[in-house]
């Protein structure tokens, strides 16, 4: 069981101003709509204001404007940002993992490993030779961890996690299940009809405080490394191609793809289904939306988008059938301009 | 080896009209275009008619309308679905597989489990604390099942599948290899530059006769639960963001995207590769072609599409060019509309 | 440690024209802006010729017509395809993985395999009955290798592999942790609301030389089998639907995905995110750029595209909007064509 917080604790954990019972005691978090008596909630999206009159939440986090709309059964705690003070009050309500069992008598472990004895190693891990556990570490259940690995303090694999040999993770990384780090990049030379692979001899590095989803794939650099900078956020299955740096701070969303030796600047905000071509760079501060393709290198900061949303398929398939006869529609709009304006002169003169 | 059946039992079996001889024995099935006597076959899809003439089979499914085109050595059986029919006798020629062979002693199993004696598991499974599997429950090898996690009779998990803690899955369901359900939600709050992370406090809920593709991803919710709900077929590769909703009974092929907080209706179909944006509602019976993007809800059923089909690379590149100066171009032609209907005025007028 | 070569072997390997000392003595081999004195460099992609002239490298692989602009410090190796040089002389500096240590004590093996004993089977595999290994085959930890599987000589499975019953794979084939081969199509028919499942009967056949990424997806065939032909370079994340045909020597980015029943022939390049449709057919020597989408056959070779690339948030939305009437802004530009026609000719005539 959780332990529950008086609202004055929580007012005090997320730096708001409370309006209400201090003493009114809270056991949990809930959405507006789905909130009981004793939970607190948040309004942050305007798309959910809708429910806030309606909440049977005792408490809700919210900013100065909105205050007036709470129902009067309900205190109110207000913050300018209320996302990132749900943020911080949702880590109290977190069921703690009970870790620190040590290594499980079933893993398989090479020569020369360094595991810090306060790391953690679930069954059936495997881990190759040279490999360096350091303190807090959290392996879970079935990791493969290739020869020459480093895994900082407190970062956590979970399970079922595929690092290749020679892969640096920095301190507080969280993997997700499924993500393989460090497979080969797709290097390949045409020898006539036949590829010939080139075998990529650089690494993965990944920096501290970095979190990456279920199903990622990062590839090993060819020459030189890939690298992920510090705070870096990826979604689930998003393909990172070899020699690729994001830069610190960026985040992104679910299924983009990122071709090989491509650099992204720091702060980014990518969406998901985003494709990203390789050898180009992309500026600090750049958001991308959802579903859009870059062919390009981005210089300037901004928001960039490509997502090109669903119409009704007849009539989708009509303005599509125009987009193919695009370049003609220019022309014939260019000639008619042309042709219109020396008529016309033709006709004035004429009179 | 399979047994063999009558002409007649398959009949019998898809509830089809019978031409020909009763008393043919069939052996397998396959397509038209690589059936030998012995195999039945069907038609459905009509790019496939072209090999009817020729089929060796020696008995075909399908309409009536195809009835004649069918070579004179092959019996005939027409029903008005032949899809459905070849699905129904399919089964009957699946090799069974033999399980029930129990729990592998190479598992580790955590404590207060309830794991009912018909369940198999594979070797070098991981089960965390009460666990429950039903009646019938088959765990292939290498699959990490966390603490609290049910799965209900008869289900079914591929090799190295990873259920994160308090996942519940319903009944009659099948999920295949590499898929990670219940991993955390990418929920993020920036706090100056830096992102803090979300706990994501709610699970995911799988209803009964869903089954799931290969590497696919369902996080687990925010504080509500990620909820897939009875019948809904996942194909490969698909992502579903934390808080999404998938009614009964939609169908979503591989490489699709759902993001966040979305609800998706019922009797959907929807392509590969779509990219469907977090926070919108998507209505009953909705159908989006391969490849589109969806970024506002759908609030009514029928077929939509933002497929954008290749061109060969010179043509696309000067539409693509156009499509840039759309706008312009719709304001030019605005402005030469204006233009012309006036001055015609004007030099009617002066006629 | 890895050997250094002298530059006079460097040049026999790759076949290159050396125009400096014969016996300068390389140990590595780095990109052109990284590189140390005592390393090999090489220049093919104009993108990277800027860093030439301050190439810290003893050596540069290049084309002819580069020579001019390498730095005095630097010995020259002159070749027609520099990008095939450096395949061949990466090869030289890789780290030999030393295997051939048998089968793991852990591995669980079935009944009637028929294992070379050159095999190497990393701890916690499970292979089912009548699996067979040739000669020199390396698998990684934590495979699962199902019923009636056939590998071929010198293949290898990196860790975490899933291979279905009764796939095939061929000699020299490469495939990386979290692929699945052989999992179910997605073949499913309707009865009235509800799916039925179509068994899938068909198998994945793998040819010789093939490579395939990270979280790879590849389906068994409904009947037939799925087939992926020799030399066929698969990136991450791709998913490859039941039945289909992938020709000889194509290569294939990250995260595309191709449809049920399509056919992809020879020597094709496809690039990353994207989707092809099912029941299809793309001929040899076909390119598709990345992102593209590919609704109907492509018959002839050639390069294809419908990348749309990115523009600035704002102008997209403008563009994008009259996108949605681009089929009316066609009609009326058709109207004010033959309107202006007719006017001008009534005009002309009343002069």
């Amino acid at each position: 069981m959780q332990r529950s917080y008086r609202l004055e604790e929580i007012a005090y954990i997320i730096n708001a101003d409370l309006k209400g019972d201090p003493d009114c005691l809270i056991s949990g978090i809930m959405t507006l709509q789905n909130a009981k008596p004793g939970q607190i909630s948040f309004l942050d999206n305007h798309r959910y204001l809708k429910y806030l009159a309606q909440t049977k939440a005792s408490a809700v986090i919210l900013r100065p404007e909105h205050q007036s709309k709470v129902p009067s059964s309900c205190h109110v705690l207000v913050t300018v940002d209320p996302y990132l003070a749900f943020a911080k009050i949702t880590e109290r309500f977190k069921k703690k993992n009970v870790y620190g069992m040590g290594m499980h008598s079933t893993c398989i472990i090479g020569k020369n490993c360094n595991i810090d004895p306060s790391a953690s190693i679930a069954p059936f891990c495997v881990l190759g030779n040279n490999v360096c556990l350091e303190q807090g570490v959290i392996i879970g259940s079935g990791c493969s961890i290739g020869d020459g690995v480093t895994i900082g303090a407190k970062s956590r694999l979970e399970p079922n996690v595929t690092l290749y040999a020679d892969t640096i993770i920095g301190e507080n990384v969280i993997i997700h299940s499924g993500s393989v780090i460090g497979s080969d990049g797709f290097g390949l030379a045409k020898d006539k009809e036949n590829w010939v692979k080139i075998p990529q001899l650089g690494k993965v590095q990944i920096a501290n405080d970095v979190e990456i989803g279920a199903n990622v794939t990062i590839d090993r650099g060819a020459l030189e490394d890939t690298f992920i900078d510090t705070g870096v956020k990826l979604d689930n299955q998003i393909q990172i191609g070899h020699n690729v740096h994001i830069g610190a701070n960026t985040a992104i969303a679910g299924c983009t793809g990122i071709a090989g030796s491509t650099r992204i600047g720091k702060n980014c905000m990518i969406g998901g289904g985003v494709c990203i071509n390789g050898h180009i760079e992309i500026a600090d501060n750049v958001n991308i939306t959802g579903s859009s393709s870059i062919v390009h290198s981005i210089r300037t900061s901004g928001t960039y988008s490509s997502t090109q949303s669903i119409q009704p398929q007849r009539e989708w398939q009509k303005n599509s059938a125009r987009f193919r006869q695009l370049d003609k529609i220019a022309r014939r709009l260019k000639k008619i301009e042309n042709f219109f304006s020396q008529k016309v002169k033709i006709l004035e003169k004429s009179k």
